[in-house]
């Protein structure tokens, strides 16, 4: 399409939609639209679907091959031009961003993202109307579009599996050394069914004394934390209350750690954590009020390394956190307790948060090369399993580890809203949650998103805040 | 047993056996005989099966764990000082090395192997006598006690799943990245079901046409190139002639690359060869001869970097290779190859003959991190899967990943030949088999391996020969 001849840019590419490549990370595997979805916006008619033509550019890594697009009627084409909203996961390449086109994907760019903002430079200059996932969010601020669950479900795979070779390290043999990554399943029914599988040896055969009680802790109630619980319990478990967790150390209870025994212990142990376990008011005879903690954080003190680290033996971290609270577990605090001796095996930290609520996980990680061993005693950074510490896992694209049914689930909820985005109307004119999550509208930034060029000038510490 | 006290040494443990924990490799999970061969030794009855007690060293990695030896009338004790009879799968550490009993293990020593020299000085040093597994040949010099079958079948599911990650850096999702390695399946029929499911994928959605055809070549037809075929022929397979290569490559054949095309390939294709297809004769009016071909190699030129490896995807080396004999594959000729342009994606060298037939496979990899990646453009090794090059596997404890069947293997055998080395005869009264197995006896090398003193003090280069 020759865009010097068109005389009605209001229109340019009405109904036609494209999906991109990705190009940001060689595991991207998902689609923001299956073979499926294209079939029924295709075959629905645009007057009903909003949509007349697909043009997916072709991938060779995509989960859904282009030949599967090609049989629902979907054009196969690097060339985007007679689209004009054009789909992706994450962003094309700079130098792809076609002008006065629509473009939706996650753009990490609200938050003056330092990283991103050449990015929201050329979506300007380039007159782009950008609506970006993140910011889809329903009428009770919940995101509509997200991954959380996938990404609990596979990141918490992926550290049984690393768990099953640190244990290794340290001379167990374990069932989870029987357990593969997420992404060595054809699906999450496969995956789930290789969980089930060692947590029947688990039952059958027990675990080694010398590694239990094996407890998981799993921080905050979200649909990560609820994804990888779901894993979780899928293995022969008790679930125990914080004020529980003591008790299953106890020297004679018959699960507690005692060297060389053979006896065996047939179950893990988890445990649900919210922030009025990691955190008490500094006036003692306050009780805990998460309104209050919220508002002033600096009234509360952290506890989780003194009343739950000391029992975990993985951390699931899957909550949000922001500066103003204090740390789950500080570089100070690991340290300390690591001397003290804890059963402290690994960080299972799904939320990536980097430097943020565990500090010493500070980097992250890929699928190819999950883990670090973080020594405490050294305050060292190994990529091995060998040695003393603790193995951290930082992983922070895992929903592509189940990128078949990650993009059906996403596909399923973005069919729904590509018609109006495809529809090329006023942004004034669409849907209020659709409109929320316009960033930018034919190249200027829509009014919610107006405070992003003063955040990119303040101070750089404030950049990183919401 | 106080050793001192013993009047009659012949008579030392006669009838008690021990069973090492393994200290070597920490991947080392197999046993020379299950808890269930155990079973049957002791429950036999002395005057049988001439096992009267099994002590076994406590171990948290080996495959069966303690348990379930003490559950069969085994005694779990780090103290072997009552066995006559130690057996390991590989050697126990020097200073655990008790005196005057009987071991056998695989000690590579008896090519005077220089990192297990200290080895044998200790064992005659301390009286020992050594049976050793590799030399126990039946009558057509066959060896009975051999994991091959094994090593192949674990060596080629590892290597899929390789293969999956290097063909996603390369930008193409396969069926491929859906596998695990071999130790991530809780047995060798689990690790089948999965290869067959990753087939079904292969049949009914297809592969790339961008990498096809895709083909595997096979070198040897002992058992590694059996195990690694048996695994490979659960993929939709074709298996061609050497000679058929070249048609595989035709432009218009349907399977043949082909860039962008959305075709799919629904299959994969294999080829063994042998010798003949890997030299000819220097004189053009001779044909290939096996016998002269083994007694004078010199007289042969390689052919496989013209006739084989132009169409060859993944070499899967199996065979048994002698510095007299060409190379495969040199440097050299993989750097003309790839520099011309050449399909081959990796190496799966499972004999992990290190700098043998393939001269670039110049280290061993770890099940840990089993491939490299060679640049022949470069002359470069590196540890990631992405850039320029072919990727290399070459672990040496592949049968490893397979402790379960591998150790059930390898004691069914066994088994039979416990009751003779147990019973402490002397050496000329064993059978002939094991008599050959005999390195050492109560300290003396027996006349077979005399040689292996002057072999030490003979050129280094002589040493590595048999």
């Amino acid at each position: 399409m020759n865009m010097n001849s068109s005389g009605d840019e209001e229109k340019l590419g009405n109904g036609v939609v494209g999906i991109l490549a990705e190009s940001v990370n060689k595991w991207e595997r998902r689609t923001p639209l299956t073979p499926s979805h294209c079939a029924r916006l295709l075959h629905g008619g645009k007057d009903r679907t909003g949509v007349s033509r697909i043009v997916v550019q072709p991938s060779g890594k995509r989960i859904h091959h282009d030949a599967l697009y090609e049989d629902v009627g979907c054009e196969i084409s690097d060339d985007l031009s007679d689209c004009g909203l054009i789909l992706g996961i994450k962003q094309p390449k700079l130098e792809m961003i076609l002008p006065e086109r629509a473009y939706a994907f996650f753009s990490h760019t609200h938050k003056a993202q330092e990283e991103n903002m050449p990015l929201l430079d050329k979506i300007l200059s380039e007159r782009v109307t950008l609506y970006d996932y993140e910011l889809i969010v329903g009428d009770h601020g919940r995101r509509l579009l997200a991954f959380g669950k996938y990404a609990g479900r596979a990141g918490l795979v992926d550290f049984l599996h690393g768990l099953g070779k640190r244990y290794l390290s340290l001379g167990y043999s374990t069932p989870f050394l029987s357990l593969g990554s997420s992404y060595m399943y054809s699906s999450l029914a496969a995956a789930k069914a290789a969980v089930i599988s060692i947590g029947e040896e688990i039952a059958s055969q027990g675990l080694p004394s010398g590694i239990c009680p094996l407890v998981f802790v799993f921080t905050g109630t979200g649909n990560v934390s609820l994804g990888a619980q779901e894993m979780f319990k899928l293995l022969p478990h008790t679930f125990v209350e914080p004020s529980q967790l003591p008790e299953l150390f106890l020297k004679d209870n018959g699960i507690s750690q005692n060297g060389k025994s053979t006896k065996r212990v047939h179950q893990v142990y988890g445990c649900i954590i919210t922030s009025q376990d990691m955190v008490e008011h500094q006036d003692p005879s306050k009780s805990f009020d998460k309104a209050d903690y919220y508002a002033h954080p600096e009234h509360y003190n952290p506890v989780f390394h003194e009343k739950i680290a000391p029992y975990t033996s993985v951390l699931v971290n899957c909550m949000y956190w922001e500066k103003k609270f204090p740390r789950l577990l500080s570089t100070k605090q690991i340290q300390d307790l690591s001397a003290k001796g804890c059963p402290l095996v690994g960080i299972c930290d799904i939320t990536c948060d980097i430097g943020g609520s565990i500090e010493f996980v500070n980097r992250a990680t890929s699928i190819d090369s999950p883990f670090f061993r973080f020594d405490p005693a050294k305050n060292s950074y190994c990529h091995d399993m060998d040695g003393d510490g603790v193995i951290c896992m930082a992983v922070d694209i895992l929903p592509t580890e189940f990128a078949k049914e990650a993009s059906q689930h996403f596909g399923d909820i973005l069919s729904e809203f590509v018609g109006s985005l495809a529809s090329m109307t006023e942004a004034a004119d669409l849907p209020g949650h659709l409109k929320r999550a316009c960033i930018s509208y034919k190249g200027e930034l829509t009014p919610l998103y107006e405070y992003i060029p003063r955040m990119r000038k303040s101070d750089p510490q404030y950049a990183l805040l919401p």
